[in-house]
């Protein structure tokens, strides 16, 4: 058997959505990153499908939204199907599937595999390193003397490739009209894990296999639901299951429903629910509770599987749908689940192994919202972990993680606690029918969800990153992430309510002030790893706006501003740092010169950067998008810092620079400091810093910037 | 040396735009077709930019618009500069690129190597023959015999397949900045035609060559201006050259001039004229008129080429330009040519060899509109050629591609003629300055051309297949394309003023009855090859319009109807046609089992239809499009036929099925009639026919159909 050994400096472990989010991400950034997967192959259908407009936001920052959108099925409306006064089902409601206005996308449905090879596509267009399938980790270590060292590789795992049959998952062999159907038990939560069996096997069979051992900077857990990282990590998934057992169909049906190709919810009155989402080509996926199934086991929580096929799961459908039709001739794929809701315990280890994805949060999948809450996980992980490997930031930055996602977590599965309860209940009859479900209830908690469910309402509490009022430990999952009074930075939020801090910024069309093309806001900011600072001019054909805005282009450019001790040398302007501008003055009024030069950034071979100045101003053809009006801007304009994740960590006077360089120096690490240097601040900066401390942050950078030997500042 | 001799359905000389839009809409049409190239590889910068809304429109149909859009630079606005009373520069105007509402997409750039990948893509995805590159034909012969019979293959055509270094052109080794930077000299019309020279090298050079002899049903020159296919035809270009001769410089340009990211109109008061095109990846186009290059030759016609070089171009800009300074460090790419326009004497040779594009029509580039009209000259042509070919149409359609094409011809030709005259010439410097051009007259030149470079403004007259009144060659070029009194048609285009007969039809959102997702309604016209039916029904909650829809369902579902008649026996329902309806009602009234079947087709694996039946109602994210409202489309309702290219053939009263079917029989061939009895329908259909005549048609395609024995109606 070989043996290899190799340092990298992000290991991820699993290519789901959330592996493949961290890897694509980390390519795009330009940090070097494995990824593993036990499976041989990426999934070609069925799985986890819905995309919230969120997601789809997030996808167009990497490129590849359009893809999605055009490839997916469109949902836009979920009627209501409920019993009448007979008892047969009649439409109740109809009601927008995205709220109007909260995005520029709306909620879509696309299966899993198209959303992988969007991400491997990109990966490879990026430089990343392909994903390695049949490789399968079986030893972690993790040496905690070197988790505090910036350059140090304290994380040691032994990988072992397998041979295909092994990477292969054992699935039913259902068959349909004839043709073989691949099913999803094998990842459903009523089939036990094969992580163990895989291993045991591949033990026995020398062909294929060899050894590796990989010491890694960092590491990603995203490997499902049995994540094997978070056992070996000893950490747990809280929570319970429930009774209710659900099966799955994607079929092309044929039937007389004349809603079939809406989002609806039907409840029957007697013979349980089913949840109808319309998918491309056309399929449509059937959720639909089952009531023949037999319990087995102690405790009654376990189904019998073996009794559990689609035509089981189908006849339940159509005593649900009844009087109407419902049947199919092509099946592409089904499943069947028990509805539980459990949340880790920790999604970090020493800020150095992380665990994201199902790893860390399960729940049942009707809302559409594991695989989404996934990628998210890892999108939020990735620019941090890659400011800290390149060095610009300080590692306390990773403790928001936990902070931030498990927050989600702890959210998502009280929300669909509450929506399985009432999707699982029966009707009620009337009012005085307490053991039934109110459908009134029903309805609202419904369209309450739909806020929740299309991933904008995520608010991330006040951190290092976030400069808010109030304590870090309630809003977020109780993890300290404060920043030392120092550099503690709060918000002004009444100078631009509609861009609230902790949210991500919602988009509207701006004007490119040297082409006049619109743009949405978003587009602006695509997924590159940097940090925006959007200055909201205001009107600068008037002289106080002017005068504020040369202050700021001076303040900018001096040595003493974060853009220019957080820039390493040698690197381009806004390698860090991209500095927006968006006025509110006619455009045909000014031009690019009109600006400071940090806003028009010069190229000795590019010539002058046409990219960084918009004009919130009336389109030919587009409309307007009055950025200002609708986010209630004040006239005296406003300086917002956008994460790298596109949420929003401060809104605050325009001029006020000194505020600006507080808030970066509470994280990040001044250029040109050397390893040793580095090391040195970020000891400084952990002073008194034990597990669980305060996490004061006792040294001023530039104290530690000061100390190097005349490096360019 | 080897021979071949193979048949193939259409074979397409020259793979620039004009012949890779053939392939394309070939191959996306089922057609088995050939395209070879003389040259090795295809280009990769430089040569033709700009696409306007009609080519997006085009591409979108094609399935690539969306590249297209996202990767091209899109142009907005245009600023013209003119000298002020000092005879510095000063910008004079701004007016938008493309006329805002006539197109969903607007004017932009991109360089012809992206646009030939899409294509390229594109014909891969459709299952079409990749293009043969280096192959040159060097004989044709067509047997006049043959030409009137469906299925003969009258036209051979010997090939030679070229070497590498045979098929790749000369250019001129120029360098900037230590680079050596490809040229456009080559296909210049200020160089002379290489084809004879390649070929006479080719007989020399045993080495890679082989000759191949093909027989082609039909075939189309699209090998640009110096054409070797219409030479073989002895057809001519009619038209003129100028004395002014112009310089092309593609850089990414270090300037001050303000407006560089704008298209321009430059006129100084005495250096000449600058047009600016900005384009993608910071590139800029510079038009730039040159007036230091010395005349030689008798007529002195003839620039002298060898004193034109990057340099000699950048300073006339410079002199311009003057005060602004322009240099650069980047060349992509530069050429120059001299202005002229002129156009082919004919487009076809016994409707079996067709020429396109630059083989028929040369002007100059400054308006963006050689490709784009190359393009939409075969677009116009491969949907009639698939319909023949197929045996659905009667050869005689294909006399509307001179007919309508050549029209546009000339038409472009006076445009261009008039914009070169008024861009080159000297700026007036008052009223009284006779030999100057009026600077406002040249604005307004401009603002009208802007409708015409759009595209949109196309409008092809009456014939077989638009059901217009008037004569059809005052409507066309004069080819007579007349349908014969029988069949005779004219539309009531008072019950949609908005839907014009004869032009492309506009777009407006409408949403899908089934799922409520807005499309715009040119989406659901792909480049499919279908001739559309669009009824718009009305309100059909109004007892009336239900009556009539009623009526017309019933009526289309009868043997005796189009629909019926001409779709062939065990193709799909929509093969030829299809049918979509539009209402007024509102959507949440109806269902889709409120329209006839022929609304909704049912498939015994694919269930109902769900793809053809369209509300004009508000939509919860993407506002109204009342379409409707928007064109003025008559309450009773209204017929629309559309034509496979988007062309409104036809509007009429929607319950008047008898003219519908009176439309298509003038020139459809009636299914499952055998090749022998088409081939007596043809005859019937071309008795007293020779050339000039007026086309008569004397047989009813119907009473040749009953001779047919028992095929299924």
């Amino acid at each position: 058997m070989d043996k290899f050994e190799s340092c990298v400096d992000v290991l991820i472990v699993g290519a789901g959505p959330a592996g493949l989010t961290m890897a694509t991400c980390l390519a795009k950034y330009g940090i070097e990153a494995r990824i593993v997967d036990k499976r041989g192959t990426k999934i070609f259908n069925g799985q986890a499908d819905g995309l919230q407009c969120r997601t789809l936001e997030i996808f167009d920052s990497l490129g590849f939204g359009h893809r999605a959108w055009r490839e997916s099925n469109h949902m836009l409306e979920i009627c209501l199907w409920n019993p009448d006064d007979e008892g047969v089902i009649r439409r109740s409601d109809r009601i927008p599937d995205t709220i109007p206005g909260i995005s520029r996308f709306q909620q879509v449905v696309l299966h899993q595999g198209r959303i992988e090879r969007f991400f491997l596509d990109t990966i490879a267009e990026s430089g990343g390193h392909a994903v390695e399938r049949g490789v399968l980790p079986f030893e972690l270590s993790i040496d905690e003397n070197l988790v505090d060292e910036q350059d140090a590789y304290p994380i040691k795992v032994k990988l072992r490739h397998l041979s295909e049959e092994e990477a292969t998952p054992q699935q039913s062999a259902t068959s349909a009209n004839g043709a073989a159907i691949q099913d999803g038990l094998f990842r459903s939560n009523m089939s036990a894990d094969d992580t163990q069996e895989v291993l045991e096997a591949s033990k026995l069979d020398a062909k294929a296999n060899r050894e590796e051992l990989v010491k890694a900077k960092y590491m990603l857990g995203a490997d499902g639901a049995h994540s094997w990282v978070r056992n070996q990590l000893g950490f747990k998934l809280e929570g319970d299951s429930t009774d209710y057992i659900w099966g799955v169909l994607d079929i092309v049906p044929i039937t007389d429903f004349p809603d079939i190709r809406m989002r609806c919810a039907i409840h029957s009155a007697k013979s349980g629910s089913v949840m109808i989402i319309p998918r491309e080509n056309k399929l449509v996926r059937l959720y639909i509770q089952l009531t023949v199934t037999e319990k087995v086991g102690e405790g009654g929580a376990k189904a019998d599987r073996s009794k559990i096929n689609p035509d089981v799961i189908l006849q339940s459908a159509q005593r649900i749908m009844a009087p109407y039709q419902i049947t199919y001739r092509k099946l592409d794929w089904w499943t069947a689940y028990q509805i539980g809701q459990r949340v880790g315990t920790n999604f970090s280890a020493h800020e150095r192994v992380f665990l994201a994805g199902d790893a860390v949060h399960t729940h049942s999948p009707k809302a559409g919202q594991g695989m989404n809450v996934s990628m998210q996980d890892a999108y939020n992980l990735a620019w941090k972990m890659a400011s800290v490997v390149k060095g610009h930031s300080d590692r306390s930055i990773l403790k928001t993680y936990q902070s931030e996602r498990r927050k989600i977590a702890n959210d998502l599965i009280e929300f669909d606690a509450k929506f399985s309860r009432l999707f699982s209940g029966r009707p009620a009859k009337d009012v005085m029918d307490a053991e039934g479900i109110s459908m009134a209830e029903f309805k609202e908690a419904f369209e309450k969800g739909n806020m929740f469910a299309s991933g904008i309402a995520v608010d991330y509490g006040a951190s290092t990153i976030v400069a808010k009022d109030g304590s870090t430990k309630e809003q977020g999952d109780g993890t300290d992430v404060s920043v030392s009074t120092r550099f503690r930075v709060v918000s002004d939020q009444k100078l631009a309510p509609g861009i609230p801090v902790g949210k991500r910024m919602n988009s509207l069309k701006v004007l490119n002030q040297s082409d006049a093309r619109p743009w949405h806001f978003q587009e602006l900011l695509p997924s590159n790893g940097r940090w925006r600072l959007v200055v909201f001019t205001g009107d600068i054909t008037q002289p106080a706006q002017r005068a504020k805005l040369e202050s700021i282009g001076k303040l900018l450019a001096d040595s003493s501003s974060f853009l220019q001790r957080f820039t390493p040398p040698e690197s381009r302007h806004d390698a860090v740092f991209e500095v927006l501008a968006v006025h509110r003055s006619p455009r045909a009024a000014l031009e690019i010169f009109d600006f400071p030069e940090v806003f028009r950034a010069f190229d000795e071979v590019d010539g002058w950067d046409y990219s960084k100045i918009y004009a919130d101003d009336v389109s030919y053809h587009e409309g307007f998008g009055d950025i200002y009006g609708s986010f209630d801007i004040s006239p005296e304009g406003c300086a917002v810092i956008i994460r790298p994740d596109q949420y929003v960590s401060y809104v605050g006077p325009m001029e006020d620079v000194d505020t600006l360089n507080k808030f970066f120096s509470g994280f990040m690490v001044p250029k040109g400091m050397s390893d040793r240097a580095l090391d040195g601040d970020s000891q400084m900066r952990n002073v008194g810093k034990g597990p669980g401390s305060d996490g004061v942050v006792t040294a001023d950078p530039s104290v530690a910037q000061a100390s190097t030997d005349g490096l360019p500042m």
